[in-house]
């Protein structure tokens, strides 16, 4: 069986940062966005990660995702070398100071060479971010999202009728 | 004369923030990407935020750039209006602390509505983010793209033959 | 039986926020003011926070409690659509930076749109602030809070009794 | 002439603050609100301030706004000492780290004595909030604010007009 | 029996700042200081805290140490009352945002009221540096002190040695 | 004429920093405390500042004042090799992030070496704390505090009047 | 048996310190560079860091790694009397504010007296920065460092090879 | 004439970068220690950055100094290209947020690849570090610095008298 070509390319500095990334797997197969996710490093693999990069657009994709920790300079270094959109994950590895090192070095980039940075650790946002990068030209993944956020959008409402078993609530009635 | 139908819609908090978010548009610009621009603010214009948010897409957006500072609230609940793509430009106000308050209200958003923030005061960059998400699958914006990338390695090199004269420099023979 | 129509209603992101939020709760029994409690997410169902803020007043709200997490816009929107006073309560939730984002989106509003904000994860403080509130004209709420400062007064004097077994303390004679 | 009773106390650390604290007063005139103002030292004049704190209720006021900066300590000691609703204004003052001390000082009060922080230097917002809490149950305050937020959204109104004429908005037709 | 006058006075915002405070006490028995220790707290007993400070220095005292946590007041308005050498002791009580509230309320103090403060949680050298503004004038104590320094620099020596054993080192022959 | 044994030695990091320190000697000349005040680099003059250190006590200073920027070691390094008091002055010197620096590293003590910290910049405080732990044991510098205290208020009371005359005020009647 | 004279001295504030530096001694050892470690502590043992300091370069070092945690001041200390190279390890110690003392208080040197300073915590980087610092002109250490870098990124492959069998990955084929 | 072949490379992200990069080159000046120096951006020309890390130990380099501010990937990227130590200078550029962002991006590298980092903005630091790298085996390089050293001590004597004719000042008789 073959896989169909990938749109997205999920990679991550580090085989220990698959535990956060993988929700960004999650949600890009429940909206049927074909997908690959590989262990990208740009401190211990820098000529993987020029060629990755260099090549992403060519071999189909459309949005990378870039996961990392710390110093972490792997989104922006791939967005550097591809002009396709790049989605930064800040992850809140064990040799960060809290998460800000993460946030600052994927967020604060120079002018000309922009990372869509999603917050702390958000991979999940970072898939659904992907998605609607995505569905802004395809209508099945558009409708996907609303649904989505249709489903989202019940999920609350399911937890207003529970609350109000307990809770006084005049306003729904 | 018409003007062509916006793909970017480009909105701030206060006009007091086009100083910065002017430079998103020039970016466009340059690109050949019809926008448009205007105030649309979370706080003060709440339903005006919901309308333009919940009819984004059908108007035929593909993407939406939002900047505001402070508790900066316009581009995460205009994300949590439309499922099109949202860029997020933190700026540094006025009654900003040091631009903390801008960055951590845009970027870190719940999981199911993510923001792509950009850095502090990066309206730029959102620019160059909207055109690489529309280049995602537009040949003629992504070579536009890989040319602008050129540009800024060519003015690079400029830089490098200029300082060549004043001092040593063994690696640019 | 009917409850009375509530004075207070608390509102919050999502039922994980529960835990925290009851507190306020419990407060407003205890000075026996009816209140409200339910989830309205800003991010999920941002129609249903419109509605909700919309007609807070004219169902006889005095006072709004919103508590949220990370990037917290429910506080300051709510406050955006109506003018009754909004204590905002900043959450540490799970994918909050140490409460910094919860803390500054919903502290740092802008001009013409105040929160009342209380510290982290201080509902219960909310709950008292909510008393005050209604207490600055209610003769029954104030000699009830003025009861609740003294009792307060008469917690440390007990303690500082039971110290004094073991410790010198020269100054209670 | 005499004037009325106020329902407002204006007070803070130092009369250098009061180009910022005069901003509440500006807008209690605004909703004429009967206030007072003055300068009440934590540090300086520490019995003072229990003094004014002590008989607050008494004298009829029904709300508190106190402007501090650095280690701010008049809000949370002047709600130590009345169970009025006490608004503090964090102030970065000259020998302030960035607003940083003032903020938490004031905002992070422990449980049993909330006070209600508005954004740093927002004297602004701490006169709208004191104003809302008195328009909870005064119609006349009440419809005043509703009209100064419908002031707010004409005033956006009026930008986006200006901005049509300069930049292309295909959602204001 | 009838303990000493106490020189010291140890004082805190709560019962359960105890654990930390403690420490204080334990050095001061160290260098046969008397003390006193109770609970005062700046907000639940704001009159017993001016009561406290008022008297401090004609009931003998000669220093104040006052532990306090979150908007930690208690160092600062006790500084306020009485012209004592105040010593505060930020603490990282559970309602804190990582102690950085704590230590900037005690060490933000305007000029004219000094707070002499020491690290987040180090009662321990509250007490120590207690002992050095006694033993400023008193020899014994500036005695015991030298000694306990001595002993801090040979408990140093012991592990030097025993490091040794496992590990190769040039300098200690 | 010969001037009287410093009791309180004034050093600082730098001669750019005595425009900063100069207000310790200020106060300290008011309260007619004797004093000296010298340059004594920890970085670029380490065994100075370790002689200077060793001494102070046998030379009669009671109070070391120590006031430096940046990664601030002088004061924490003078508290390591003597058991006076060592007051640490934190200066946000032209290389300081913010401040930060200064405050944290010398606030940061571990157990055992103490520095009695104040405000950044606080050099006015650091010379009123000396006078504090001076005035312990002396009543004349006592006394000038005490009075130095009333003249705070004073000056407030005078500040209380001049508003009067623009603002309403019923507290002060 | 003799060891080697040391070229690299481990240095540590504390024994507590040792589980964190000892992954400096590890790489040492795997790069064939004699070292020794001991404890030296600035605020303990302020006479033994000078006379460490004073001989280190005539004793045949030629780098020395020192580790602190909070006002962590041996590295700077030690760089204040030696012009060895010296490393310093900011440790996240108990005593620590998150990291952030230890980081400034050794990073923020002022100018002429430099610390090359690594991450928090991290020793391992200290000890391969003090192997490349040798090996800038010793080939055999130069050699081995390549080598180190061959088998990181070596073991990414590894873990690219391993992922391969559970994610989808049309890059690596 | 011919240069001499460069010992240090000096690189920056930008030429804007090159007021604060400076300070390194007049350093190494001082030392006789030839340099280079020329822009390489790790975002706009990332494969110069590779070729210059690559090819720098063959090229005869003992150390490179690479400075860059915000997202500053450069120090770190040219570390994963080269087994060289890398001398990072965070640079407080405009479009960081204090600097914070410059200094975590450096500082915080993942174990295996270090950065020696330097104070925000002290390319003068970068360039003591270097001359420091080389005199660890370099004689004349080592006598230098120590001369360097000499004279720091030397300007402090110098203050110290010229503040003396000011100031009280036993210390110095």
């Amino acid at each position: 069986m073959t896989t169909p070509s990938p749109l997205v390319g999920i990679i991550m500095g580090s085989d220990s940062d698959l535990h956060i990334m993988q929700a960004a797997a999650d949600v890009l197969k429940r909206f049927d966005i074909p997908f690959e996710l590989t262990v990208v490093s740009a401190h211990r693999t820098p000529l993987r990660m020029v060629e990755y990069a260099t090549v992403a657009r060519e071999r189909g994709l459309h949005v990378i995702i870039a996961g990392a920790g710390g110093a972490a300079h792997l989104p922006g270094m791939v967005a550097a070398l591809t002009s396709l959109p790049v989605i930064g994950v800040p992850i809140k590895s064990s040799n960060s100071i809290d998460g800000w090192d993460s946030v600052l070095s994927i967020l604060q980039m120079p002018n000309g060479v922009p990372v869509a940075t999603v917050a702390l650790n958000a991979a999940k946002n970072a898939g659904i971010l992907a998605a609607q990068i995505i569905g802004s030209t395809n209508r099945d993944v558009a409708t996907a999202l609303d649904t989505y956020k249709a489903e989202m959008n019940d999920e609350v409402s399911g937890k207003v009728k529970k609350l109000k078993s307990d809770w006084n609530n005049k306003f729904d009635v």
